[in-house]
């Protein structure tokens, strides 16, 4: 309740996929009023330097080390934005701001904290290949770095049953190279081969690459750390066209008769 | 391939929930440059009227004739924006155009049609709530005008049992008042009454009211068609603060003893 803690923040930002034109305008204020911007470094390293804002790059794996530091500051009088790819929510910093929030000192809970969303790489990637997630969908970390591989293969297995298209983010890292070929194995078992998956990569950005495949020709090595991989449900269709790629889309409705159970 | 199919275009663009602030400048930018707007009423009402701008209100479910509408204009020639709350390719326009583009007239798939996406409700309630969908999580349309309940039910039994967070969409309307009800019977079937949900209606419009509470306590009434409804994980955490809404958020870490299975 000291004029500190009351004039400090942290906003937790999202910069969406890439692309600046993704930005939304509320994120784009809150950068300019900042004096500190913490974030891992290739996210920070999208922020323009200026007289009177501090840029804090730090690892990967550090998230609520980065979120302790964001936090003292803020209960300083310092205005800080934590930048994430994508949408702050969706696997990324937002849950470790708030895990440390809740370990931490107690004036912390007061002090004003918001997240701002942005767009999220599976619905960047989505818009890009046409309307893939236009139905029910779900998104799936497929990093076990926090979680048991148990809990990813049965959310994959009763999503497959649920008839869900769903997105996949942190598919494949080096540290991780097999989890990805688990996945598509569990996906075959589940699904049928004409399946249709899209490969994205670096969405919106000058590498960006589109690839649709289907589950039987899809391969592990189709995925890296930039890819997020999106899974068609069973009514997922592709609309060929001359000289373009195809538009991948699921349709609004789904008739009666094809419940498949 | 004339030069009126070269030069028209149909871009189905995300307004996000509500604020202007939400809207990225990408989309600014289509509907600045835009001959067309078509869409339905409140939201073609966003759009600031100018010369040179046609707009084209149309009510509710007529999604597939507005999206017929704004390929007859773009093959005519015009620069057509598909406008959508959110983001157009969640339970919005750019299905129903896909939809339209595959009946349609063979010449349509070589029009430049595409998605941008935008800020969808589910996300931006995350934001304002805290991080409730910090973790796997997925998104249901409740609606069942153009799906049988039936897989409504079996895809909330198995969201539940595979302990996503989830977002319903349209969770309730006068035609339709029970089914919120029901859906609230299954998650109790499937889920402890400590279960948090958050009730998010009109978020980031001056309308705005975020309410936190356990599925005990929820109600179908705490419901309308301006509500988004966030279900936690079995994980989902509220940090209580003094004179503050509480803030609610996923951890990222499932400890391996906690996999229910």
């Amino acid at each position: 309740m000291t004029g500190s803690v009351k004039t400090g923040w942290v906003k937790i930002v999202g910069l969406g996929p890439g692309d600046e034109a993704l930005v939304t305008p509320e994120v784009r204020a809150v950068i300019d009023e900042a004096t500190d911007v913490v974030g891992y470094i290739p996210y920070v390293r999208r922020i323009a330097p200026r007289p009177g804002l501090t840029l804090h790059e730090s690892d990967n794996r550090v998230e609520v080390e980065r979120a302790r530091h964001a936090l003292e500051m803020a209960s300083e009088g310092r205005r800080v934005a934590v930048v994430s790819s994508g949408d702050p929510g969706v696997f990324a910093m937002a849950s470790a701001v708030f895990e440390a929030v809740e370990e931490g000192a107690p004036n912390w809970r007061n002090l004003d904290i918001r997240v701002l969303p942005g767009i999220t790489a599976m619905l960047a990637a989505a818009a890009r290949a046409g309307a893939p997630m236009g139905h029910d969908f779900c998104a799936i970390n497929l990093s076990d770095n926090l979680k048991p591989w148990a809990l990813i293969e049965k959310r994959l297995r009763l999503a497959a049953q649920a008839d869900f298209a769903m997105g996949f983010y942190n598919p494949r890292s080096r540290s991780r190279p097999e989890g990805f070929g688990r996945a598509l194995d569990i996906l075959r078992e589940e699904c049928e081969p004409e399946r249709l998956i899209l490969f994205a990569r670096a969405v919106s950005t000058p590498e960006e690459e589109i690839r649709c495949v289907t589950l039987a020709e899809a391969t592990p090595e189709m995925a890296d750390m930039r890819t997020v991989v999106l899974v068609g449900s069973s009514l997922t269709r592709r609309i060929l066209r001359e000289g373009q790629p195809p538009i991948v889309y699921t349709p609004r409705s789904v008739p009666a008769p094809s419940d498949p159970e």
